[in-house]
C-alpha cells in the first residue's frame, strides 16, 4: 500500500503504440470526415478497428477470455487518454461510448447465454448495442426515477411501451438495452428493469436521428418508439426490478471512461493552442511571450494535469472493488469542466483560426460541450457531492 | 445633464414594432433554415428586408436622407437589441454585421459620389459590402499593423496584392472596402490606406468560403486574394496613409452595435431556459425550484442588467461626439464574455434538450463563441484598457 | 426621456468638494487609526463630521429641511463613491451605515414626533440609532421572517423579549429601532412591528461588542438582549404587524448606498494597484508591462465601470418612485462581487505589500468581505432574482 | 509501478495520532489565543511541540537521526494535511513553515559541522531559523534575481549589506540564512550565496515585526536590517554562488509542504461550513437542502479532493528523486487558489457568523489570502508552466 504514480510498463507500451496508431491511421482519417460519424459508414468503422487489431490495440478493457487485452481501469485511464487524443481513437478501438459501458455491464449482470449472444460480437466490433434510457421530457433525464417507459407482463415475456430519445448509436445497433418500469410510478425510486431487445423487433422503431452539437458518436443520437414491443423472459437483464442497480454498474465506470477519452481530447486541443502560440507572431514577438495567453495556456496545464490526477484516484478507488460513488462524482463533475475550459481556451488562442473548420479546434469546441450533461449532468453530480458530504459530517459530529 | 435611463417614446415604439416583427416573421423564417444563411440565398434577404420595410423597422440606424430612422447610438442599443432576438432580425433590419458597420464608415469617411455611388445602395438593402481588413497568418489579426497586403502606385491608381480571410460577407458583395498598406512595414503602426473596389475587378477573386462555428452571417466569411488588383485614385476611401485611423472610427460604434445585437440573442437564450426551468419537472417539482438552476438563472439575469447597462453608458459617451475608447473596450469584453455565460447556462438547464437541434440553443451556442474573438479579442481589450489605465494613473500621480 | 449618464454641475461640484475632503483631510485620520473605529472613540466622529460640515459636503442625502443637501439617489451615487474613497468617508459625511438607511427609514415612515424626536439629532450628527433585525441562530438573518423576538402586548404599550445580534452601531448609540414579532410565529411571512428605545431603557442591554473581519464600522456590531423591555404606544415606527415591509423600504436604497460607498473602496484599491504596477519593476520592466498583471487591472476596471453602470440605473428607477427589488438585488449582488474582486485583484498585485499592514490593501480586503453577506447574502439576492424572471416568463407565456 | 493512492499503515497511524493530537491538544489553545502567535510567545511552542512529542507526533519529516519519524513527502502529504487542520497543529509538530523547508535545506546543501551546528537544534525544537531572501521593492520578491543584497570579499569571511523584509519567523530565531549578492547585478540570474548567521551579530538587526493579514506563523514577519553585517567562510552554506539553486532546492519542497497544511486548513473550513448548513435552519429547512448551498459544498468537496490528488502526484515525482519543477507549480498554483476558494464559500455558507470572531473562519480567512503570494505568486507560476509547456511543445514538434 502507497502513493503511487508510476505506469507499468505494459499499460505504457499499449498507451504507446496507441498514440502512434492515433496519430498515423486515425487522424487522417478524421480530418478527411471533420469527425463527423453521426451517419456512420459502418465500412469507416469497420475499417478503423481492423487498423487497430492490426497495431494490436483493439479493446484494451475487455477481459481476455472476449478477445481484449484486459486492462484495469487505472490501464484504461492511460490508454483511453491517449486513444481520445483523435474523436474517432475509441471508435477504432473499440472502447467508445456507448459500447464500452455496456459491455462491462453485460459482463456484470448478464447470464453467461447472453454473454455469449450479445457480449461477444460486441467485444468484437462485430455488433453494436445501444443504451435506450433517457426519456423526452417530462420522462427520466437528469432524474432516472421518471422513467415513464412501461413494460407490463404478458404470458411468457413482457410488453414494452414508451419513447426513448437521445439514445447513442440506436441507429443500426444489432441489440438494444431499454430501461422501462415494471413497478410503481414514475417519480419511485425503485421498480426499473433493463430489457435486452433485438433489431428487427417490430415493436421498436427508430424514430429519427436528433441533430445535435456533437458530430463524433458513430450512428449518432436516435429517437426510439417502443410500441407494444413484446420480448421473451430471457430479454430480462440481470432480475427485475433492479433495474436503477444495475445502471449505476454501468454508470460508475462509464462516467470515468469518459473523462478519460476527453482529457484526450483536452490534451490535443491544448498541444494545437501551444503550436500555434510558438509560431503566431503578433504585437512583436509570438503569441506565447504574451502574458495573457501564457496564462491561459498555464491554466490549461493545471486543469489537465489535476483532472488527470483525481481521475487517476477515481479509477483507483473501483479498481479496490469499491463503490467510489463520492470521487467518480467528483471525478466527472471537474473534469467535464475542465476540459471544457481546455478547449475554449485554445480557441480563444487560434482565434479566427479556432472558429473555423481549418483547424480541429470548432469540432472539438461543439464536441465536449454534450459532457457537462451526458451522464449526470454537472447539478445532479453536485447535489450528490453536497449530500453525501452532509451525511458524512452528521455521522463524525462536530468539526470541532 | 442628469442620469436617466428612460427611454423616449419614439425609440420605444420602434422597439416594439422590432419585437413583433421579429416573433412573428423573422423566427419562422429562421426556425426553417435553422439559422444558417452561410450560402445565402439572396431572395431571403430579400423578402425579410422588404417584410421589414413594410413593418416600418428597416434601417434604423441610417439617416433618414438615406432613408433610415435615423437613430442615435442609445436608440440603436434598444432597437438592436430587439432585432437581436433572432439572429436573422438584424439582417432583416438591413443593421446587421459588416454592413452596418461599413454604411457608418462610408458615411464618416466617404466623399459625397463615395457616398451615392456606395452608400445609397447599401442603406437600401440593394447592395452588399464587405469588409477586408484580416489576413491569414501572419498578417494583420488581432494585432492590425501586422498589415502585409500592399498597395503600390500605378499611373492613376494604385496596384494591390495580399490575402484576406474571415471576411463575412464576401461572397457575392457588389463592394469591398480593401485594407492595404501604402507606406512603411507589417509591425509599423501607420501606413494603410482603404480603398474601395467593386465586385468583377478580376484581380479580386473569392477563394473560398470558410468553415465556421457560427452559421448566422449571411453568405459566410470568405478567403479573398487580390493578385495585381488595380484601382484608380478614385477608389481611396479617405485619405491616403490614413487606414488604421478609420479602422478605429468603424471598430467604435461596430463594437458596441456587436453588443446590442448579442444582448437579444442572450436575452433569447434566457427565456427559452426560464420557460424550460418552468416548465420542466424533476425530484418532485420544476426545474426553477431547484437553487441550482436558480443560481443560473440569476447570474444570467445580472450578466444582461448589467451589460446592457455598460453598453448604453457607452453609447451615450460616443453620442456626446468623445471617442470613448476605454468605456468602448470595457463594454465590449464584458458583453461578449456575459453573452457566451448565458447561453451556456441556458444550453446547460435545457439538458439534452439544450445540445439538440430540437431548441434553437444549439444553434446560439455556436454562434455566440466568435464574439470574443471578433472585432479584437478579449486579450487585446484587456491589455488597451490596462494600458489606458495604467497611463491615467501615471498622469493623476499617487493614488494617496 | 432619454438614456443619458451625465452628472449635473451641482452634484459634480458636491463630489469634487467631497473627493478633496476625503483626500486631505478623512485619510490621514484613517492612516493613523488603520481605519479601525470598532470602539470608536466618539471625539474622532465629531471631528471629522465637523470638517465635513465646513467644507461643505456634510449630510448630502439628507432633506434640506433637516439641515442636508437633499441629493436623490443618482446624485447621492457620485457623491458617496467620493466619499467611500475613504474608509471613514462616510462616516464624515453622516452618510455611513446604518444611520443613512435609518435617517431614510425614521423619514418615510415616522411621525412628525418621531422625526423631531429621533430623525432630526440623527441628521445632524449629534446622535447615532442602530436598527436591530438580525438574531443569531435559529433567528432572523437572510431568512428575515425567521424573526423570534417577541413584542407582547401590556397596557399602555409592549413588552419585548428576544436576543439581537450583529446590530451594527449599537454600541453608544442613543435609540434603537428594533424588530420584534407582534403576531405569528418564526417563519410566518408577516406580524413583526418596529420599535424605537432610548438608550436606557433597563430593559435593553449591549452584552458585548462582536469581533469581526471588518473594522471601520463605527462602534461596531453588537449582541443585544431585551429582557422585558417595556416600550409604550409611541415607539411603535409606522403601524403594527408592518415592520416586514418597513425593513424593503429601508433596505432597496440601503442596499444601493452600500453600493456607492464600497465602489468608492473598490477605486481605492485600483488605484493603488495601479501605483504599484506601474512603479514596482520586475522580469526587467514594471509589473504594469505584464500581461498576467494587465488582465487583473482591466477586470478591476471592467468591474468598476460595470457596476457603476448597473447601479445607477437601480437608483434612477428608484428616483422615479418604483420598487425596483429585482435591479436593486441585481446592483447589489453584482458590486458586492465585482469589489470583492477589485480588492483582492490589488492585493495579489501588490504581493507581499499588499498583505501587509503597510499598505491599506490588507484592512480593504478584511473590509469588504462582510458585504456579500450582510443586506441579504447573494445567495438570497439570486434566489429571489431568479424567483422574480420566473414569474415574469409564466405572466409573459412562452419565450417563442 | 504502478498508480495507487493506499496509504501505507505506518503513516496512517501517525495521521491518526496527529489527528486525534491536534483535536484534543491544539485546537483548545488555538482558539484560546485566536490563532495569534505572531508574538509568540515561546512557552506556547515548547508546550505544543512537548505535547507532540508526547504523542508520538513530533517532526514527522525529519530523518531519524535528527530524532524524526523520516517521512518521504508522500508520507508527509497525509500527516501535514492532519497536522494542518489546527492553524498551529505544523507549529507543534515542528513541521510549520520556515523551519520545515529551513531543516530540509540544511540537510541537502550543509557539512556535516553545519547540520550538526545548525540542523540538530532546529530538528529538535530547540531553535528556530529564519530565511532571509525577500526584499522590499525593488529588491528581490517575485521575481528573484532582483536580489540587491550585497556580499563582499573581507578577509576570512564576508561583509553584507542590504535590507530584507517578510522574513518569516525572524525574530527569536536563532540563526538566519541571508541571501546576497556575491557577483552581478540586480537582475542577473546567478551569482546569489547563503550565510548562516548566528542572532547577535552586531551587523543584523530586526528592524520591527511588520503588520500582516496572517497572525498564525510564529514570531510573525520581520524586517531586518544588515549593516556591515561580517561573517566567516564557514558561514557560507553550499557554494559561492549557486545560492538561487539552492533557493530552488529548498522551495520545491517548501511549495508541497505548504500546500499539505493548507489542505488542512481548507478542510476544516469545510467541515464547519457543513456542520452549520446541516445544522442552521432557514426557508422551512437547513441551509444543506438549499441548492445554492450544496453547490458551495460540493464545490469544496471537489477542490479538496482534486488539490490533494494533483499534490500527491506531486509528491510522489519528487519522492522519485525528479525535480518536478512543472507539477510542483502546478500543485502550488492550484491548491492555493482552492484552498482560498474554500474558505472563502465556508464564509459565505456561515453568514454573520463566518465573518465574526465567535467561529475559527474569519482567522482562517485572513490567514490563506498570503498563500497565493508566499512561495511565488500565482502569476510567476503560471508564467514558468506556460514556458515549460511551450518549450516541450517546440521539442516535440507539431501537434498533429
Amino acid at each position: 500500500m502507497a502513493i503511487e504514480f508510476g505506469i507499468d510498463e505494459e499499460v505504457a507500451g499499449i498507451a504507446r503504440r496507441t498514440a502512434a496508431f492515433v496519430r498515423e491511421t486515425v487522424l487522417p482519417v478524421e480530418e478527411e470526415c471533420h469527425g463527423d460519424v453521426h451517419a456512420g459508414p459502418e465500412p469507416l468503422r469497420r475499417g478503423l478497428q481492423e487498423a487497430a487489431r492490426a497495431a494490436g490495440v483493439f479493446a484494451p478493457h475487455v477481459a481476455p477470455r472476449w478477445g481484449g487485452l484486459g486492462l484495469d481501469l487505472r490501464g484504461q485511464a492511460v490508454v483511453f487518454e491517449a486513444a481520445g487524443y483523435a474523436l474517432l481513437g475509441p471508435l477504432a478501438l473499440n472502447c467508445a461510448a456507448p459500447d464500452e459501458g455496456n459491455m462491462h455491464l453485460l459482463d456484470a449482470v448478464g447470464t453467461d447465454e447472453q454473454k455469449a449472444r450479445f457480449l461477444a460480437p460486441l467485444a468484437a466490433g462485430e455488433a453494436r448495442l445501444c443504451f435506450a434510457m433517457t426519456e423526452p421530457s417530462p420522462g427520466a433525464g437528469a432524474d432516472p426515477r421518471a422513467l415513464a417507459t412501461t413494460a407490463v407482463r404478458v404470458p411468457g415475456g413482457w410488453r414494452i411501451n414508451g419513447r426513448k430519445w437521445f439514445i447513442s448509436g440506436a441507429d443500426g445497433a444489432a441489440f438494444t438495452i431499454c430501461m422501462a418500469r415494471t413497478a410503481g410510478e414514475p417519480g419511485d425510486p425503485g421498480g426499473a428493469t433493463m430489457f435486452l431487445i433485438e433489431a428487427g423487433n417490430p415493436g421498436m422503431k427508430v424514430v429519427r436521428n436528433i441533430g445535435t452539437l456533437d458530430r463524433a458518436l458513430f450512428a449518432g443520437h436516435a429517437e426510439l418508439l417502443f410500441e407494444d414491443c413484446e420480448v421473451t423472459d430471457e430479454a430480462v437483464l440481470g432480475e427485475v426490478d433492479e433495474g436503477f442497480a444495475y445502471a449505476q454498474v454501468r454508470l460508475g465506470p462509464a462516467r470515468l471512461t469518459h473523462c478519460m477519452r476527453w482529457l484526450g481530447v483536452a490534451r490535443r486541443a491544448q498541444d494545437i493552442a501551444l503550436d500555434r502560440a510558438s509560431q503566431r507572431r503578433a504585437f512583436g514577438g509570438t503569441l506565447s511571450e504574451l502574458g495573457m495567453v501564457q496564462q491561459q495556456l498555464a491554466d490549461s496545464e493545471i486543469d489537465i494535469e489535476t483532472g488527470r490526477a483525481v481521475l487517476w484516484r477515481a479509477c483507483w478507488e473501483l479498481d479496490q472493488g469499491r463503490r467510489g460513488a463520492q470521487v467518480t462524482s467528483i471525478a466527472k463533475t471537474f473534469v467535464s469542466e475542465a476540459v471544457g475550459r481546455v478547449v475554449d481556451r485554445a480557441v480563444q488562442i487560434c482565434g479566427a483560426l479556432g472558429i473555423s473548420e481549418d483547424a480541429p479546434l470548432a469540432a472539438l469546441y461543439r464536441e465536449v460541450r454534450p459532457f457537462r450533461v451526458y451522464d449526470g449532468p454537472s447539478e445532479t453530480h453536485r447535489w450528490a457531492i453536497a449530500k453525501r458530504a452532509v451525511r458524512a459530517a452528521r455521522e463524525r459530529g462536530g468539526a470541532l
